[in-house]
Formats: C-alpha cells, sequence, structure tokens
C-alpha cells in the first residue's frame, strides 16, 4: 500500500471513530486540562507562563507577545484574518484560540506540534510572528532580567532552570489553566436541560442531524480524546467543487502537507475545536470567512456536500454562541524590568 | 514686549517657583490622584476605562491598544526608543509612561493636552499609532460591541453614554488609579530613615546640590503642583555646545514649537516625571540615551552646564532607582465580544 492509501485508511478509520459520538453523546468540558508527567501543572509554572506569554520583550521589536495573537482579554485570538506580528508583517493563517487549547491532541493548524510545549516555541522565531533569531537570544533576553530568575526557580528549582526548555513548560503550564466551562451547552449537557433554549436545542440536533459531530465531537468539539500527538485531521474542502472553495481560496494553502511535504496530507487540516466559536471570528486557516452564518454554509457544503436552510443555519449558529464559556479571571501580571537600560535593541 | 520675551519671563518665573524646592522639600507621591469636576473617578469609570485601555480593536488594523505603547505590565511605556504603531510604523517621540500621569498638569511631551481626557483622544487618530481615520469611526466600532453598552451606562447612565468624550473620561478615569506609593524614597521622604541607603542619600543630596531639582521637584519630581493644562516647560537643551546634543540629536525635534509653532516654544519641553525612570529605559524624547548613567550625564551637561564624577553619577542613579513605586495588583479584564463576526475589516 502506497503512503496515500494508507492515510486515506487513517482517515477513514479515525473518521469511523469520530462517528461513533454520531448520535449524541454530548460531553461538558473537562474543568481541569491533564498535563504531562515531565510537565505537572503547578501555581510557581502557571505564575511565570502568564508572565512571559504576556511580555512583548522576547519580540525582535519589544511589541509582541503571545498575548499579542492569542488575546486572552478576547477570544483567544486577535479577531484578525492573519495575525499581524513584528513590523506589521502578517502570514498566511489565523491565529487559533488559546483558550481550550489543552485539549488538543496535537498544536497548529497543521498538527506539528504535538504538544503545546512544543507549540510555544514556534512563533518565537518565525519571522512574521515574533522574529527572533534565535530561540537562545530570546532566553538571553529573559535572562538579562533579573527579576525572573526567582520566578524560573520557584517553577524549576535552582539547578540551572532558566533554559527554552522550561520556558516552554511554563507557558504551557499557564495554557493550561485557560479552559472555559460553564457555557450554556455545557450546563445541559450536565442536565440543566432549561440552560439551552428551543431555537438552541433545535440547533443542536441539527449540529448532529447534518453531520457536523462527524468531526466536531468530544468535549471540545474537536473529536474524541486521543493521544498527544496524534491529531484528528480532515481533507478540507473535501468536496472541492464547491463553489465556497474559489470564493474564499480554500485550497491555495496545502494545511499538513506544508509541515510533513507527505502528498497524502495534502489539503489536511487538524480539526479544530468549536469552544468559543463566537467570539473568535473570522473563520478558517486563512480567516476568509466573516461570519459564524458563511462558517456554517462553507462547512456544509465543502464537508457534507448538503445546503441547510436558512432556519436550520440560524439555529445552527445559534447552538455555536451556546459553545462560549465563562473566561476565569486572572490578574494582570507584573513583568520584572530592566533596571537603568533597556532590552529591546 | 515681543512674544519670546515674555515668554523668556514666564519660564523664568516658573523656574523661580520650581526653585523653592531646591534645598530640599522632599515630598511623597499621593496615594490618589484629584479629579476634574466634571469627571469624578468612580469604579465604574475604572472598570470601563481599563478595558476600553487595554483593547486593540479600536485600531485601524485591531493590533494596537493604549496599553501597546503605554504597558501597565512594565514601566507604562514600551522600553522601546519610539514606539511602534499600526502596520509597524514608527513616530519621532518616546512614549512617556502612564503611570502617575495624573500628577502632570499638562500631557505629552510637548504638553498639547491639558488634560488626561484630552490625551486619551490623541493616539486613537495618530497615523503612526492607532491609524483611525476619524474618533467618530472608532467609536462606533465601541458602540457596535454589544457588550460594551452596559459598562457605559453603569459609568455615565442611560442617556447616550456612549459618545467620544465619555469613553476619554473613561481612559482618564483609569489611568488616575495608576498611582505607584511606597517607593524606598517615599518612605524615607515620610520618616522611615533607613528606607535609603547611604549610597541612595548620597544621590538624593547631589541631585540636589548639582541642580536637577530646579526642576524636578514636588511629589512626582515633575515640578511643583500646577493647574491643569499649565506645564512647567524648560528649554531642552540649554546648552546646546554639548557635544551630547549632536551625539542624540537632541535639537532635531522642536518640542513645543511642533504644536504652537510660536517661536518661544523651540525645544521647549514638559518637565517629564522621575517616579520609575529606572524602569521607563530609553530616555529623552527621542529615546535615543540607552542608559540612566547616560541620561544623567547627558542631563547635567546640556541643563547644568556640569560633569558629576564618576561616583556622584552612580550615586544620583542609585537615588533614581529608589523612585521605584509599588504597582498596584489589578484585573485582566475580560473584553466583550462580537457574536459571530468580528469588527477587524
Amino acid at each position: 500500500m502506497n503512503r496515500t492509501g494508507f492515510s486515506r485508511l487513517l482517515i477513514i478509520g479515525l473518521w469511523s471513530m469520530a462517528l461513533s459520538a454520531h448520535g449524541a453523546d454530548w460531553q461538558a468540558l473537562p474543568q481541569e486540562a491533564p498535563a504531562p508527567a515531565d510537565n505537572p501543572t503547578t501555581d510557581a509554572k502557571v505564575e511565570l507562563g502568564r508572565m512571559l506569554f504576556m511580555d512583548p520583550r522576547f519580540s525582535s521589536t519589544g511589541t509582541v507577545s503571545c498575548n499579542s495573537c492569542h488575546n486572552v482579554m478576547l477570544g483567544g485570538e486577535d479577531n484578525r484574518s492573519v495575525s499581524m506580528g513584528v513590523h506589521g508583517k502578517t502570514g498566511g493563517r489565523s491565529a487559533p484560540t488559546v483558550w481550550n487549547s489543552a485539549f488538543n491532541s496535537s498544536q497548529f493548524w497543521d498538527g506539528r506540534a504535538a504538544t503545546l510545549e512544543e507549540q510555544a516555541k514556534g512563533p518565537v522565531t518565525n519571522p512574521v510572528e515574533m522574529g527572533m533569531s534565535d530561540l537562545e537570544v530570546a532566553m538571553e533576553r529573559v535572562r538579562s532580567i533579573p527579576g525572573y530568575q526567582a520566578y524560573f526557580e520557584a517553577a524549576f528549582g535552582k539547578d540551572n532552570p532558566m533554559t527554552v526548555d522550561n520556558a516552554a513548560k511554563a507557558v504551557a503550564a499557564f495554557e493550561r489553566t485557560l479552559i472555559t466551562p460553564n457555557s450554556a451547552y455545557d450546563r445541559y449537557a450536565k442536565g440543566d436541560k432549561k440552560a439551552l433554549n428551543e431555537q438552541e436545542i433545535r440547533g443542536m440536533k441539527a449540529f448532529d442531524s447534518i453531520g457536523c459531530t462527524s468531526c466536531h465531537s468530544g468535549p471540545a468539539f474537536s473529536g474524541p480524546a486521543m493521544a498527544p500527538g496524534t491529531g484528528l485531521f480532515m481533507k478540507f474542502p473535501t468536496y472541492a467543487d464547491s463553489p465556497y472553495v474559489a470564493k474564499y481560496s480554500l485550497m491555495k494553502d496545502t494545511g499538513r502537507f506544508e509541515a510533513t511535504k507527505k502528498e497524502a496530507d495534502k489539503h489536511l487540516w487538524k480539526v479544530p475545536t468549536l469552544r468559543n466559536i463566537a467570539v473568535t471570528a473570522p473563520y478558517f486557516h486563512n480567516g476568509s470567512v466573516k461570519t459564524l452564518e458563511d462558517a456554517v454554509l462553507v462547512m456544509a457544503s465543502t464537508q457534507l456536500n448538503t445546503k441547510p436552510d436558512k432556519q436550520q443555519v440560524e439555529d445552527i449558529v445559534a447552538f455555536l454562541k451556546a459553545l462560549t464559556g465563562e473566561f476565569p479571571e486572572q490578574p494582570l501580571p507584573h513583568l520584572p524590568p530592566t533596571l537603568g537600560w533597556t532590552i529591546i535593541d
């Protein structure tokens, strides 16, 4: 069997797994995210991670932090089609939300990072994101800010704690706390049958019956729980003759192929979470679709070869809006300063 | 008397006022800032103001908030020589700190805004800052985010609260809470004679004896208390033959003249606060001086025509570092979303 054939089998296999959720195994979002054995979540790591996440000084211009594009004051991204990094540069993909990213079994749109720890290192040296020449150069900036030492020691002990790996672990630990429970949907799934109104329940049923749950299953609507790095990948668009494909340039980016260079990965994309989808417009990997209504129509057409009527679209959108959770309160961190000099060139 | 003569008299008059602080009327920072009669500080305004201050969606690109350049997680600015606005654009002046800006009697480096309310409107439509075409266009964005309505009503009542003026009032009210009390210097000024060490006390005396307190007097080291809009302006550089003038391009920008177009205002600048000066490098209106040591040498040379010795510089720097206050804890705001669409073009 060639690679393509194998991957197709894999996809079909995964799809069948996903399909087992079809017929409504509606699950609430866990309140805690699992952590890898080598990076248990601790308060000290979370506090440090929040600071690193918010600190713009580890970008070449000193203007771009993780939070710039994955804004936790908003829906965990920037409401832009594609993000804007150092010097106003833009890339080709829309920032995925950081909220509930702990429940993704792989990271980035193409799943090229298996873990949050691995993901955290990517944007720092991306020339259109944070634009640092090298992770060690960024880490040298962290080390040169005296106040960070104590936070790294508290999180990782006194034996050479200020490493790139530990910085990534701290950011990942922080991100594992970014969970938005208690959406109307969650309360409904836990038994409060008044938590969703009639339209939202109609939308929930339509969401299931037209086939959205084939992929968007599980507690985060990103597929079933899978081992870290596995990822649930689907071809998008599946029905390439949909008129939306040209309209929204949906095949310009070849998706997972760009990371793996395997033919079978062309136009495969990670199934993204639908949690908080109402607050993370615009939509899709290239951010080309402005509204949630249009996003529903695009998915129905390109993935399910169907066209829900106006009422169904409105119902599904109402249901999707009911996936907006509660954003936990958190403190605004105070970032340790450099005293009498600046770290920014 | 021509305008120049009058302005010179005014400067001399102000200087005499300032000189009254010479000989050490060391004052602690007040814990509360005065508010104008038409904008008393309330919790509702502060909460709304913090949200507006942190919200990047009112810039043309959706990437630049007030906090981008006046970062309250840092020293109230960005540690850059000049700030970076939309599309990576830069202007000619370094962002002044927002911490304790409530104690400035005028705003901006050239004092062209009399109040925080007036200042808050400036960057929104500056093409190299937030880049909006018009304040009303920005306000239309605010109005289009449903969740803001309730916050404006809580702050300003139900009768047409969502106006540009009220948005500016809310931001100003928030900024009036950005006070950093209890620096080592403040504790010393209040009577704790152990709060400063020997070197810091030597530096304090040198700061006074070489003449820094001529201008940098008062509780914020920005001159005596004055009516809003008055401003304490000084010529910088006063000694234009200082070698630092060419080295750091200190006369390229004509300062207050650019706002008033009055000859007498050429190279006049507002006396900036020295509160938290250690955490707001680089220095001066153009951010050309990287370190606090060099900033002390530049000021001594260009303003006082003197050259403190190495020990004096180190002592004065130690004293200036003792002006770093306590940054109050505050919550990370959750910004109201747009549901199912994006406000960013």
